[in-house]
């Protein structure tokens, strides 16, 4: 469980791309004051280290007509059909988060559905899966927080 | 609250954007048998719409030494509250969403911490805003699964 | 307590009102080989006697714009308080129906929205009445039943 | 889910007949300074579009002797079986309402009843429909409100 | 359900047994100024009105080893078992009072035990009636009234 | 806490006397070939002891008019108010038995009420009490079971 | 039930060894000024009536490794499980403490782990053990009293 | 967070004193074919690591009149006042174990009373502390396991 070092240029270059991958990796060097070359290896070494997983865009789900948040608990039978479970989860892809928690629920999913409507197609589908004992849900009135730059900027910070 | 129509071609550049946001326009072009120019329109649109609102890094939490996940809901003396508090928790940067929910909790949030005792001391933070009576805490064993990948992919094949 | 006597005629004329207010009196009278005139008696009575409070439309609250059905649990500070919290609530129109209830919730009221935004504002107004201390919201996925009149029946065919 | 678009005209029908079903037309069009034919016309047109669904008599049921009312939560063994309990539900002329939810519940239920010994009659009837895992009951001291024509006539102000 | 009118006589009766059962009729009667046959009459009619159901020793349960009181929800499997489960309760004297309640359990006792080992027997025997699916157990720290005395005055002055 | 001791023909006595109170002591002595002047002193001797308190008629509350029951959890501000608050509880007649409870509740009570009204109206005293902060009730749908003859014959038979 | 009675000399001796079990016996006579052979009889005695059990180290589990705290509810099929249970988590070295309990929870244990991983593993035994229906999990963020010996003084003290 | 490393010699030790805190180094130098002078400074060097705090001697609280084992769960009206609770449970000798917890509960106790009515005055106290805004209680029913011995064997057996 060692940790991977990370120095103040690692910090700075983090701190950059987080709030656009796409900047070129120039710019990062102009800015900086390093090499372009520099840059790029330092970006290789943190993605074979694995602390760069990768990079996705942020859409708007309002947008594309994806308005309604839940959060459902799902309570099991026996904890070892926990890996079972996880896995019919993950083939649905409205769910965008599963945790096992070992509280009052066994597993705890976050769901994106279009309306009421299709949000309990989409709890019927977790209710379905052999094993699955029970869910209970909470809706999302508003999503007034989405944001892990925050966390990231505090973590380069403290570590720099 | 009528929504931006995509049609094919801006589902076949999110799909491939998606995946890796660095990916160049020419290789997108390439892909898709159009101009690099069309790819830059068509992304240029979609931010203009608010569709695309940025892009970010994956990065692995647990190697940045944050592998403690807890869910904090929170309850408010009065709603009319809920703005004020959102926006001292909106000051935490530990706190990585935020919902406003009309159940058993007011504000449901999503907690990033090193440990446990870092984790106390976050939840220490929410319970002394003003304005918050008491919250309650689940902790996550194990992230399962998290990726609106899949949600994507799904949302761009059903429109297109 | 005693509760006014309904004899079979009483009992056909509700059978045939509670399906069809605007049914005219010939019709009733016609297919129950009276009357009009002793229709007209009958219904008078049941009038003056407050069996029938009134007659109302029933509206397709869907098509209305008005799909979102939520169950909201009000506890009260104090029940001393209960006359003056149901005076405030009788001012939202969005609540459809509240009863004093004795066991969890103080007061427990049914609402209708538009849709979840809508529904957060109607709680809101619930949440800031003076003498509320908190409330509970349960959403309707699908207002799978909601018929009066198989009770009317059921009553009629019991007293005749 | 393109909605019928109602006019300032069928908004004051609608205002007149949620009051008293049986308003002869002629009165309405006296009223609206409009033919009784146009009413007609109207009160057809809503029909058809499925706006206006039927008409029922309001009846006080506590001088027909039903002044017993309770919420029941129905809690199911699997969502699967949704469907076929509310066949079952359905089948019992005293519970008046009935709902699909995700929270607590998976249906949420209304019941009138004679008095207490009536009402655990029904409650057992419910827990014993197949499918049926526990009922938990919410008992009516008071039933304060019960009037939709607050929320209609709210409705047609917004729209008119 | 008509009731049994009782006079004022049937009341000054009722008011000096029930603080003393034992008090020869000859004392009743002269205290009242009525004759000790008449008591004699009216306290037959009573009894085979029904009203009168019996006479019991109020005695010191603590002084007689019995110190312990908890009051036990139970949960059923299937409410179509509760006479069964009534009929089992029954053959335990430690069980002094059992209700068919509706809401969180379905049948509510009341159980009186030597101290924390002896309850734990008789929660145990309850466990494991054939249908009992679980019980919940809430423990009394001291019985502070106890005195049915006090509403049955209160009823005879009322209806006297 | 040292204990009376009773010897076998206390508990014979004991047991004729819990199933009628005005069984004459003659009666006794015949019945367990002792003198009435034995029966006596030792029934003198366990009042005296405080095992006997006193003797109460059984009535039958539904005759009475008193058909309701229901358990109120009350929950106080401050557990310091304990004996202020039981003081006024016992001021309510229709609360027949309260005992403090250090687990959900802090008080415990059963309530006898003529009906849903009534008890609501006892519920709004309780709920009114100075330090009292909220009740919570449970409605008995059927008492199915109230005698403590069973347990004293098992005590005597156990002692003896 | 008769409790051995300990004299003020054994409170002194256990007083000092409480706080210290290595003392040395002829410092422990020289403090209290009796003979060691004195103080080894008492010590001696008060082993053979079972008063005291034994002696044990007092170690730094978070120096060990062993940082994370949990305590445990579990809810059994049928308490005629729950000898059988107990057995099986008899077997697990990381649960050091287990309660009969009545009220929510049929078994309550208290669990030392290394870390949220391994908490996962231990509960996940626990809930797979026969009979076993579900768990559920309260995490300890601090142990912030630890300390039977401030009982013990005060045992003494008040004996003595 | 550096650990001390014990090696094999130190779990021996470790593991002779567990299970008898008063064993002669002597003996166990013999045992283990190591000089006493070894095994004074192994236990020495463990002590200054902080690893071994202290000793105490394992009594049997029931001989000693104190069978009477309580979880109770305190809420806290703010989380800044827990370290002021946590001073103020400190002063009373009858809870032996207190944690920080971020679920339902605040704090978490462990209480050891004589009886039930000790008990009830013990809660009291820590209801009456200036903070605590309501507690909640759990009774042990049965004590079936409280054995740290297990877990550190299996804790030197896993370093060694």
């Amino acid at each position: 469980m060692a940790r991977f070092r990370l120095d103040e240029v690692d910090h700075h270059i983090l701190d950059i791309l987080i709030d656009n991958t796409r900047t070129p990796f120039t710019d990062i060097a102009k800015k900086l004051s390093i090499s372009a070359g520099t840059v790029h290896v330092r970006v290789k070494k943190m993605e074979e280290a694995g602390i760069i997983i990768g990079s996705s865009l942020t859409l708007d789900y309002k947008k594309l007509g994806y308005a309604f948040i839940a959060y459902v608990g799902v309570y099991l039978n026996k904890t070892s059909q926990t890996k079972f479970v996880l896995e019919r989860i993950n083939e649905i892809p409205f769910v965008t988060v599963a945790h096992v928690t070992t509280g009052k629920f066994n597993v705890f999913c976050k769901v994106r559905a279009k309306n009421t409507e299709h949000a309990k197609q989409i709890i019927f589908l977790l209710d379905d899966i052999e094993g699955v004992y029970r869910t209970e849900t909470m809706i999302s009135m508003e999503e007034s927080l989405n944001d892990k730059k925050r966390l990231m900027h505090s973590i380069f910070n403290e570590i720099a």
